[in-house]
């Protein structure tokens, strides 16, 4: 089980820059720009239609290996990455953390060292302890890294495939109102999402339980500086999920663990799904085109009822299908070294 | 552990047609014609030309994607689609139950749609529960399924391989004598078999336990119902083993799982051994060129004796065989939309 | 937990003859040639090319099938050969001890008839019984075997990609010294090294606690058999590491399990570090230009200090590589059916 304080120091340094002639590495959303967003969502793009062929192949990263490394389950994320590999052309190697080396002690550093020995061109990893990514994209200059959710971290290939499905539905995120519902202390994907929707200019509401909301982003938020910075999000809380519906674009909900229950986080599962529920009643008060997302796996009846997971306003499976294409457009600028940024001044 | 009761609704409406002209679905051999069925197995023999090959390569589904998504374990189903798959050039990606968002209790409704977001073309299925890959065809449009196994239900693509099997080597199916011994209660490759054998003309003859002989079958057979209407299986039963064994021209032993006899449905194993263990002197009692089968794992010296397991009349192997050119033949129709019937008109 | 005890009946032959015609193995370094040997590290060579590309791969195996069938974990050794197998485009199938037919009690042998009927070409086997890829040579004529290693006999293709090293950074193994410290008596990859040394020419030392040197070694060659018939191993063995270490070209730190400490094959770990650890201090004894290996994964702080492990005499993270390009070639001799020795007479 993960908690706040498994945190391993996290670099400031942008991995970016400092290696960008040679390897690239997506660890987070806090650390890359606005035009590098915009570049990847421009490929993302491109890679939607290769997606819609009949013959969905591209031989772009053929001879490029990639190997998945997850040291947690996960389907959906390592069968994107798997998926978006192979269209692309590239070998794909999964290695779990079970059955693996990893079960004889070696350490994370080691692991990577003989994937970057054996010519790995890139390392997808998830990993319970936040700061790992950027761990390894600092000893492995010649890997690009992919973070596919780090502790509680960041999750920034989901953070960028909202941006993009959002984008993709409204055009432009300035100004939106976006309110983000649920566990968002222990939320990854929350966390990189809030950076990634305040760069782009959206204003974010959180709502949920107290226990539930970081304390750190309210305090920021409260003493005026976010949002002002340039780095600190852009963002409110407001615990009536009734309050704080009103008026919104989109309202994402976040998978509520069954284990937060025991551990004295929410009072009663009832009473969490009478007050936070994303319903259809709910779903009134907001924009009459709001858009519902959910980053997956859903607890249909918990934190999402299934008529909304299901209905007209849940965009939730063309996450899915937007989560395949911008990790083919992620993949592809990491194996192809082109920095987003100067592809963006040709 | 899968019971009888473990049972989900399957519907009687026929995925090949309802959805025929967008996608097809393989789920069991009581909803598809004798043309469809013929229409395969001519597929199957090309497809062991491919196999013969020194480069089993052709680029036929370039371009598709297929997830094996497996609920239960499995060696030779899992890895004859992988390998049938992979020689057609398709992308296939293995989802397992553990290690996958299944642990984190996402509905099987949920992880079909999300596959289905994503893209993939064919879901290759495992699941305990009957019916689950005809409740995954009926709510993803976009995708074909394939059953490779669920419940106690059906495993349409072995009974397909034995069909072919046979056929390959004593021409016709019409009027010869079909004997199953053993566990027909538990085995969905039994249940599928009989079907497929029926349809083709075959005699079939259960033998076993008569606490592991499903009662359903025995009764409408004792009724005269079966045979006529063709629909239910042209099945009679024969407990006693050397009179069932009397001029059979193929003899099916079926794989005794450990935990029947602890569930007290067999006395003990010696008696079962004594009784129902296919061996050499009891195919004395069969046809001169009785070909025998069973479709594994085996329990050498349970219920097949080594020598005939590994003897010159086990065609086993070539099951197996056969069982990656069958996988092939169907993926591919899958794959490519055609109407095995309406290509057959060609 | 393997002991020695496990050992399976290892047959005498050697299958590179007895089935050269029609499919080679390559099961152990006792029974190949040194021309083989040297066949095998040219064209590891090349294969290293391929590997430096930015575009790793060509079409050498299109249309064969590989199956890695691991009885035990590994990361490095099963990646490794994927890896090569994959950018030598062949089609390669994981498949793993849980979640297979091995759970469910199916036979060694009948997974091995189950996979050649399904046409795989070669079987890459990890096995903890010493003699398993023997076997399965033995019994399937169609396919090619590798061992992966075996119980606690062989891991040949980790000795010849150490031998390949150890050539191209000095030349020749001919009168070199190679010490080898640690648990050679569990270390498969010490015995299959040790043959492997041996028949280059090199003079190898053993160091370690008592208990963990294998007492057959020593006997036989304190009787002067040993180096004489060309077939025993060219060893000797001296306890103390510090007096080992005098003039050694090569260091070689086998991994200390943990478990050997609670089976009382160590005193304490304290003193296994204080007498056997490879250390800086202890090179100075060794020749300046001493070179640093270890198999992998390493036990920093154990069996190898820190400093050394990623020192510039460690020469680890090359051992890896060349495992790739050394598993390329293995592969491409086996699949191709090429004879070593034959080719090299061209």
């Amino acid at each position: 089980m993960v908690e706040a304080n498994d945190v391993m120091e996290i670099s400031e340094s942008n991995y970016l820059d400092s290696y960008g002639n040679r390897r690239k590495h997506l660890l987070d959303l806090d650390s890359i720009s606005e035009a590098d967003i915009d570049a990847l969502l421009v490929q993302t793009e491109a890679m939607r239609e290769v997606l819609k062929r009949d013959i969905k192949k591209v031989p772009t990263l053929r001879g490029r290996v990639i190997v998945t490394l997850f040291y947690e389950s996960s389907t959906r994320t390592r069968i994107s990455f798997e998926e978006a590999g192979k269209i692309l052309s590239a070998d794909v190697i999964n290695m779990g953390a079970s059955g693996s080396s990893v079960d004889k002690g070696e350490s994370l550093l080691n692991t990577g060292l003989t994937l970057q020995a054996m010519g790995v061109d890139i390392i997808v990893i998830r990993h319970p302890h936040s700061g790992a990514p950027n761990f390894l994209a600092k000893h492995l200059p010649d890997v690009s890294v992919i973070n596919a959710g780090d502790g509680l971290h960041a999750h920034p290939t989901q953070a960028l495939l909202d941006l993009y499905t959002i984008k993709s539905k409204v055009g432009s995120l300035d100004g939106i109102k976006i309110v983000i519902v649920g566990d968002v202390l222990h939320s990854r994907v929350a966390r990189s999402a809030i950076w990634g929707f305040s760069k782009m200019g959206a204003n974010v509401t959180l709502s949920g339980p107290n226990t539930l909301i970081p304390l750190g982003l309210v305090r920021d938020n409260a003493s005026g500086v976010s949002g002002d910075s340039g780095i600190l999000p852009k963002v409110i809380t407001e615990p009536n999920l009734d309050i704080a519906m009103e008026g919104a674009d989109v309202v994402m909900a976040l998978r509520l663990q069954s284990e937060r229950q025991n551990a004295g986080y929410v009072p009663t599962l009832r009473e969490y799904i009478r007050r936070w529920q994303v319903t259809e009643q709910r779903l009134n008060k907001a924009s009459p085109n709001v858009l519902v997302m959910h980053p997956g796996p859903m607890n249909e009846g918990v934190e999402i009822s299934t008529d909304v997971a299901h209905g007209r306003r849940s965009i939730i499976e063309e996450q899915v299908t937007n989560g395949v294409a911008l990790r083919m457009a992620v993949l592809y600028q990491m194996a192809t070294g082109v920095n987003p940024s100067l592809a963006q001044e040709d």
